[in-house]
């Protein structure tokens, strides 16, 4: 099951990639480019950090899997640009379980709470953002609408959970519970957290 | 042959960073960046997705012929200016080059044939895209004169070929005059591929 | 010392990171992610390139540090932002210790002296390039004050006069008051080199 999700949120990033592709009105390799950088962008750096073999070197299925989402993104786009909420919701859950795979992954290597948290948050959201800077789009992170919140939110609370004793099953489900909750909550109600002001001149 | 043919690829993509330098009037060490970053980039990401030994930490000749590209170009840049065309005839032939070269490195690893064509691509054009994005001028994926198309139609022909049971040897020189025929006829007739266009408003 | 010294370096780049976030006017987890991009990516990055672990998955203290300042950077950012002289200065200090601090760590694995410099450099100055290839700010290498310039003189040095038989903490002193010198006199005096200048049509 974990396989299918993590498939799931690959194709759903990528889906996003070709999206930015189609609004830049890009020829397929652009698709492809884009997709596959959005797809399997968190994931690769992921890896490369923990000194892991990059996924999709060991197992293409993923890799795949975007590669083809943006080639069909190519033809269709149309029908996804006027369900702009069907893909913000899909994003949601994606962003959600790729932050609970990431932080999975780092307890099963013994990394410390922290880093688990931090390379979950990492899965999640340097995918999109890899996107935005090839896209030339603003970053997922200049906006404020509890993304990379939610991400770190819910992977916290997969590591505390499962410090104070808790399966790494029940841990996870929780903890992608909480970042889908938190998101969905953001996109449903226009959550956003305070932002730095800058002080007015006197 | 190859190890010649690799350092030329090299020497282009860091006089195509140097041009970008120059454009956004740096000076000599922001050649020598943008020269190093084109020039060796692409490799760099390759060898760190492929879990080796990044090819310019072994041996230091690309990494030092970029540099001496960059410094030259900082003196010598408008001659290369007025002759824009020779350029981007020369950068054909090392983004041609340096896609077989990912792939055979790939095939040479044993990986699986879409991992090859993938890593050919992305050591064809992530030495551009960073460049690009170091210069903050407008990526190459996101125009549209078949440049990733070539790099990916080279790769996925030597891998196809010998994949059929040609030798490595035959299969990368097919493989680089496709890429190269492809890419130079974009240049000289203006090809693209037909693009996405986003649906008017009706 | 070397460590505390290390520390400091991240620290200073993570506020630096925090107050590019603060421009921008982003939330917390916004300060959190540039500070720690900025914090730790350029010794990321780097440990990536010489295959050697990346030095926060195994001691996680520079990470931490670069988390409280960014986070703390969220709430007194003001109180920085009409000191900017006292941070370029620091900034200054951080530059100068990471890029000594990637040349020692490249000596200490035998690499050539060329790739100790660029290392040197690249750690002194990636860290800021990510920051502001994601805060979409004018990066650091399009600037030209004489920054990396400083960092690769440093750098340089401390190659030199270790390859001449000094000790390395000699040459690292020696190294880190060149290029702290050469970047404060650039601040003070606004020393810049010659750039390279466009023909002007004819």
């Amino acid at each position: 099951m974990l396989y299918t999700l993590d498939l799931f949120a690959t194709v759903v990033f990528a889906i996003t990639g070709a999206l930015a592709a189609s609004r830049k009105e890009m020829d397929i390799l652009g698709f492809l480019w884009l997709g596959a950088a959005a797809g399997v962008g968190g994931g690769t750096l992921r890896d490369l950090i923990l000194d892991q073999p990059v996924f999709w070197t060991v197992s293409p299925a993923a890799l795949i899997a975007s590669l083809v989402a943006a080639a069909l993104m190519h033809f269709i786009a149309p029908i996804f640009q006027s369900r702009i909420k069907v893909i913000i919701w899909l994003d949601a859950f994606g962003m959600a379980f790729a932050a609970i795979a990431g932080t999975v992954k780092c307890i099963g290597l013994d990394t410390s709470g922290l880093v688990a948290v931090v390379l979950g948050v990492f899965t999640a959201s340097a995918g999109g953002i890899t996107r935005d800077l090839l896209a030339q789009e603003p970053s997922i992170i200049l906006k404020r609408d509890i993304y990379v919140t939610a991400a770190a939110t819910g992977a916290t609370t997969v590591v505390l959970l499962h410090a104070f004793g808790l399966s790494l099953e029940v841990s996870s489900a929780i903890g992608f519970a909480v970042a889908i909750v938190l998101r969905g909550a953001a996109i449903a109600f226009g959550w956003t957290l305070p932002v730095f002001k800058s002080r007015p001149a006197r």
